[in-house]
């Protein structure tokens, strides 16, 4: 059982990243895995979901006499098995897209000093995790990727332009929602492009990027990306009449429209002090969203058109379509004037990714239609958001007034993303038309003898060891003298297509068997075949070239 | 300038991890940008060394009126350029070992309970970092990555059998010392095996392993690997008269044998309480190494094989020599009598890895000598230990008294490895024979046209996407009308092999023009030739196939 779940864990870690189609598909061997693993060690799996999730822990610590409780900190866990696999083919795939773009790695410590931090996260800095006083600098751990990198950019002088990616755990004191993947420690996977280009350029390039992205996870027919443009939200603010200090919250409230009703948003804008009247003139524009034509439609409302942000906007607006169908993503964006993202650094263009897929009915949906272009007339479209960004010009000058460089990027939410991949992947699973695979060893050495056998282990050894050195990924039973039946066992259980067989014979003339496992009876090869040890190698290699190796 | 060194950072990203050759070769191209660099932007480079080095912080600091200092806590640093993609291209190759060997891949979180840490790590404990109180739980960061797997090994009680391996930061509150590498903030890379075998298989898979990875790094002729065996050294103590109460103290002293001079430890000995002629007892035994004939000197000494201890452990010896030998790395072991190793949990074989490579000297010898087995009677081997570990089969008992499972492992210090390598690559970049390719992205879309050229930037656009959706690396001037020769620049400075150029009247035609950059006068291609636009992906592939393509 252990070996079959510890094979199950080395499935598909060797998968060409953008070839998702095969990460599910062996994916599903491994959910397969899981899945019989859950009956015979649920609180192994159990446990590896969070930290608190400690009855096990519990129970052990009970009957070690421990004083704790045997655990991941609250809000953490440990990755491992068919969720580690999952997670790394996941981060392989945004990297390639990444790289594809020219981007760049940086890797920021853990933690920051506690001053980078502070200021940057409005309310919200009370769920940031302090260290103890080390006897000297006050740090904490970083909150997000965002500020490391200001902070490096403020710091980094010559830096003119970059485009540089960050694949990292960020930490958060918030309270846990284990079941929608709301943890204490989390990875964010963020792409941004620094540096002074003529408009627009790199945000279209960010937004090719998600849909890349996506295409890549086998996602692009489920999303919708939300657009809009903090000048023209403002100026359509102030050409309504909402009062300079109250454009922020109405802003939050209008933001809502994505979950409530019209008159509920209506209702809170008036709670915060705003005019019936001038809430219904707001009500008139931010409830529209579509393509172009909402760009006509400002530009033919001379009220909008008078205001010199709006004007500015819509100039980039113009500009962002264009470059948008030249990168064929248009079709994916929605142009939504009520969308206007929490955080006040940004300064240009805002946007998010939604898709139906993370909600249960709308995963199921989405199962059932014909890959339909999800647009957000879609009613399951808004539910969540699993990507977002925007343009943030000023916040690298919060470190360095002496250095203003403008930026723009994304940040994808992987936990989501994690959880609707791993929901399709049971689904494979349940519907079982792919058979497990699950070790990523191709061949496995193994030895038979009559009376007197006594498990050639040296032999083996050196033979597993001929096969290392050539790369050939290889495992042998970790015994002296194994029983056959107990050798295949082990390789069938790590789904092993190869074997290699010694006999005391063979070797004495310089010969091996090898055998393909999991052919149908009656294969000519059914049985393997002997060759001279010298042509092993090579002979391997020609094998596992073939795609028609069995999978098993 | 930037744009060369944004480009320099991408730089053999996509390396088949154990073609280290081309990694030092591309590796080379890299450090030339970076000396070229060194020169135009040093606070940049020298920033990214280490949060000590914070005069630049300061000098902005101060301009900036900040009431802090801009950089990273000590001890700690931004990994970025060069030394990330060296860093990486490190990890990838030890990880491709570890899957070669059936290796999974755990994931923990960066902090664990206090009470997990207390009482593993004796006095070193003063440096681990708590968390501040977070109401709740007593959280602390991760001292190294045994413990955390003992952990879980603990709360995991299905998992029988497994090889885990992680790739991790850990935290240690030292005084940094950043010349020697030792930072607050630094990787480990630990490999172990847990699970009930027959004896010294596992062991004997390990060492495989660790030459294995060196083999990878290119530095197997300058390892050797010390060998010895708790059981046979506490054995060997007692045998000789040292009280039991001594044996860890008397053994610390013996273990730095291989930096002091014999009298120097004896007198050590002697103040620790030992008797004179007990430690000169010890000092006949523990000043020999070799190989076989160790053994065969302690089978012959009637007074060690009267110990019950010793014989065990000579029984393990003789068994892994076997398997050594079998897995052909006997000749990279030196059996060390005086190998003791620090901690306390060891309980059988014990291990080191050291080299001359982490001396300049050694180094330097290292370069001159035409590769030699450098044995542990090389002066400088012993200097520098890059990897170490050994039997613990006892840890995972101390969190789970239900739990009995047997671990053996290594550790390898990447950060010395990391300070090898980029010394290494230093020195193949001045000797020069490799020219800069600082950039992994093998396609720059360009444009020209005459009177009233309007840039093409929608061409470029649309051309480059279709290169992306073919999975094609590709970039374009990120502005609306650049000059030719800048384009040219751009590609140039990034090394980029292939130029795809747009004229008005060409694409008109249908047709782009492909131009090998960096072709010699009078080549037939010098000048590029034009291809059907519809042809461009697979024409591009098949020049990206060749490796003849020119390196800049």
């Amino acid at each position: 059982m252990r070996f079959f779940w510890a094979s199950s864990v080395k499935a598909f870690r060797d998968f060409s990243p953008c070839d998702l189609r095969r990460v599910h598909f062996r994916a599903s061997w491994g959910i397969r895995a899981t899945t019989v693993l859950y009956q015979h060690s649920r609180p192994f799996f159990y446990q590896t979901q969070t930290g608190d999730s400690t009855d096990m822990a519990t129970k052990e610590g009970k009957s070690n006499k421990l004083s704790f409780q045997l655990k991941t900190p609250k809000g953490t866990r440990d990755w491992i098995g068919i969720d580690m696999v999952l997670r790394e083919s996941i981060f392989s795939a945004i990297t390639e897209v990444f790289k594809r773009h020219g981007g760049t790695q940086l890797d920021t410590p853990v933690f920051e000093l506690k001053e980078i931090l502070a200021g940057k996260y409005g309310e919200d800095s009370r769920l940031i995790y302090d260290l103890a006083d080390q006897g000297g600098e006050d740090c904490a751990l970083r909150y997000d990727l965002t500020v490391p990198l200001a902070r490096w950019l403020a710091m980094n002088s010559s830096v003119q332009h970059i485009k540089r990616y960050q694949i990292a755990k960020v930490y958060r004191r918030d309270q846990p929602a284990v079941a929608k993947g709301r943890m204490r420690e989390f990875y964010q996977c963020d792409f941004d492009i620094a540096g002074s280009y003529d408009a627009m350029i790199p945000d279209a390039e960010v937004l090719r990027i998600i849909v890349e992205v996506f295409e890549a996870l086998d996602m692009r027919d489920y999303i919708t990306i939300k657009l809009n443009h903090r000048k023209i939200l403002d100026g359509l603010f102030t050409a309504c009449g909402v009062p300079e200090d109250q454009i922020r919250s109405i802003s939050s409230a209008v933001d809502k429209l994505d979950k409530l009703p019209w008159d509920q948003v209506k209702l809170e804008m008036e709670e915060k002090g705003l005019k019936s009247e001038v809430a219904d003139k707001v009500g008139e524009y931010v409830r529209r969203n579509g393509g172009r034509e909402i760009l006509d439609f400002i530009k033919a409302d001379g009220l909008l058109c008078a205001n010199e942000h709006i004007k500015k906007g819509i100039e980039d607006m113009e500009l962002l379509f264009g470059y948008l169908e030249a990168f064929e993503v248009f079709d994916k964006v929605s142009f939504d004037l009520s969308l206007a993202r929490g955080l006040d650094y940004y300064t240009g263009l805002i946007y998010e990714v939604v898709t139906p897929l993370s909600t249960p009915e709308g995963f199921a949906n989405a199962q059932k239609k014909t890959k339909s272009k999800s647009k957000s007339d879609d009613p399951n479209v808004g539910v969540g958001s699993i990507a977002a960004g925007g343009r943030y010009d000023d916040l690298v000058n919060m470190f360095s007034k002496k250095r203003q460089i403008p930026c723009v990027g994304v940040s994808f939410g992987v936990d989501r993303i994690f959880t609707i991949m791993k929901q399709r992947l049971e689904k494979e699973a349940e519907e079982g038309n792919a058979t497990v695979r699950s070790s990523e060893v191709d061949v496995f050495v193994m030895a038979f003898g009559g009376k007197g056998f006594n498990g050639l282990l040296i032999e083996r050894m050196s033979v597993a060891n001929q096969l290392w050195k050539a790369g050939i990924k290889s495992e042998f039973a970790p015994s002296v003298k194994p029983k056959l039946p107990q050798q295949f066992k082990l390789a069938e259980a790590g789904g092993v297509p190869l074997a290699v067989i010694l006999g005391e014979d063979e070797l004495a003339a310089g010969k091996v068997k090898i055998k393909e496992l999991g052919l149908p009876e009656g294969h000519p090869e059914k049985e393997g075949y002997l060759i001279s040890r010298d042509d092993l190698v090579e002979e391997i290699k020609k094998k596992l070239s073939k795609p028609a190796l069995p999978i098993r």
